[in-house]
């Protein structure tokens, strides 16, 4: 049984966690396989939206504590361990914004540290009612400093601070609430509700998403002459697909576009 | 018939989109007459604040697509053109925040794609129960890069992701909990809230608004330290204006103040 | 009678902002007098969590207008006693973000102008039900400039701008919805609530949300990859804590973690 199951149907990809024992923790060896199928996605075309879930009883429980404390046996106590899993960790949480696709997490049971991180980097989420959120370090005494930089980038201030520094917990009303997600569902129709947004995404001009998803996350962290400078050369760029001159042409004709060719 | 009205009513001038056959769509002539009342409007110290609405069955549909589409019989497919035309739309979108008169879009119908934007762009929203928000350039192939800069400094990152790659469009009650509209009002008192809103802004002291307007988007692209010395040195100018000294004397006072010296 | 008055329960201290006849205003004096507890605090290790509150009918009615008046008699206008004044407040402001503990405003009454912004900057706010928000300045001609670079880090920038521009409060239970508070609570509990949320901070390891907070609003000002490279950074040096060790060792044996040593 590998850690991280691929299941392909049409133009959607789903990656399922495969560590119920471990609440699909992101061990080195989870890490790895998120990044090696993330890096596989990067250059499949055929693949237009991406579903990411987990085995068990939760979704992701963050990095694996025991992993990390065997780490500490190195002669320097771990460190330069946990600076590479950090890295490696940021690494595939960036590859994720960086696809082409779209990638929806589809959250359950619970989503801590990290896996809230996972959540809130993801470009869409929905998650089943009675799924608990947190970024709950602090109470052990680590302080969940790498997860707050997605998390602080997705809802309001004092509400992440407020996560962050009292280690509660919030449910998925809640969340939906505050942006973290796109919307709570009941848990049995979590499954479907995914598929069916996966569906929309993927019935989508895959190059116009593409390029779209790039342009999101770049212009957010220009100034606003910067920002408009260069969606404008996006949107040139995108105006000069065949595919989106034939999306055009069909819609002022009232047609359907045809994308096939 | 002009396709930009204009009836000002005291210190508040009233556009009026006027194509409705169109959608009052942002074709060349549209941006072209918004870019020109803008422009007079920068100095214009007579009027206080500014309500953008549109004729017809929209506010405002976005770019012309059959004129975006004639433009493709250039020699370069028409490169050029978007270019110039993209330019010219941000341009236009860059001067609403410019202006020292607040802006308030009176929103009924649908707004989509760079009709969207105009709503996220101008610094005060009212829209119609019913009205229908889009950004769904999407949907034929066209992703909607240059409204996102405006939706996604207005919204949750999520939401305006969902938006942008759905397609789909969300009501005038979802757009005021989601922070794209200051309210939804009911669509036979849209136009009395939206004067009453620009009426009470047109009784503050001009001057004061105008300072703070250019400082609000300004300091928002700064760190907090520079942000901080900036607007300390506005704050400085604010204090030393003759009207501000009579405003917080009259404050002191208990009496309204008189500004009409 | 002292015009800031503390008062510490075990790692709790308490700041009590006391000039009720003046509306606990900003004054030289309230100024100089946070600056002074907030610097002692800076390297005081026994203290884990603040809470500042107002004596009387508001917490904070922003800075002192007479005593800003009576600056006008200097040759220059006031312009450099403004100038510093305005100094002094931001410094005040930032060393609340610097603080090593967080800072939670116990709010009740009014809150407007810089006593709005005092709110917008305390990591964490509770709010009395009936507690007033107000950036009202520019009702007598003083926009609120310097209190927007917080409204603005908090609060959806529509919002913030009608507040800003009309002048108008809303109440706690909008506050709470906005961001500006985590929370509205009864007037009668709600230093019962203030002082529990408090303790839960007060609990957790000092040296963890130490790093964290410092970590939490640098890493919010940076790009997302230097905020990844920053934070892991951080991460590292919270694993390499002895405490942090302990509480990862008692999580794994699912006992309380011993941070008396």
């Amino acid at each position: 049984m590998a850690i991280l199951e691929r299941s392909d149907t049409g133009a959607v990809a789903h990656l399922h966690m495969n560590a119920p024992e471990r609440l699909n923790a992101l061990s080195d060896e989870m890490l790895a396989a998120l990044q090696k199928e993330f890096d596989r996605l990067k250059d499949d075309r055929s693949i237009r939206a991406v579903i990411l879930s987990g085995a068990g009883k939760a979704f992701c429980a963050g990095h694996d504590l025991k992993q990390m404390t065997a780490g500490r046996q190195a002669e320097d106590g771990g460190k330069a361990y946990f600076k590479d899993l950090f890295d490696r960790c940021a690494r595939m949480m960036m590859t994720v914004q960086q696809l082409p696709q779209p990638v929806i997490a589809q959250v359950h049971g619970i989503a801590t540290a990290a896996g809230c991180q996972l959540v809130a980097t993801c470009d869409l989420a929905i998650a089943a009612e009675g799924t608990r959120f947190g970024v709950n370090g602090v109470n052990i005494g680590l302080f969940c400093s790498t997860p707050m930089v997605a998390l602080s980038r997705n809802i309001p201030r004092k509400q992440a601070f407020e996560m962050l520094t009292t280690g509660q917990f919030i449910d998925a009303a809640r969340a939906a609430e505050l942006g973290l997600i796109n919307r709570a569902v009941q848990p049995e129709s979590l499954a479907d509700e995914t598929a069916a947004m996966a569906e929309t995404l993927a019935g989508k001009l895959g190059a116009a998403v593409k390029i779209g998803k790039q342009a999101f996350y770049q212009q957010m962290q220009m100034p606003l002459d910067q920002a408009y400078a260069y969606t404008g050369d996006v949107m040139v760029e995108n105006m000069l697909y065949r595919d989106t001159e034939e999306g055009i042409a069909a819609f002022i004709e009232k047609r359907d576009p045809d994308w096939s060719q």
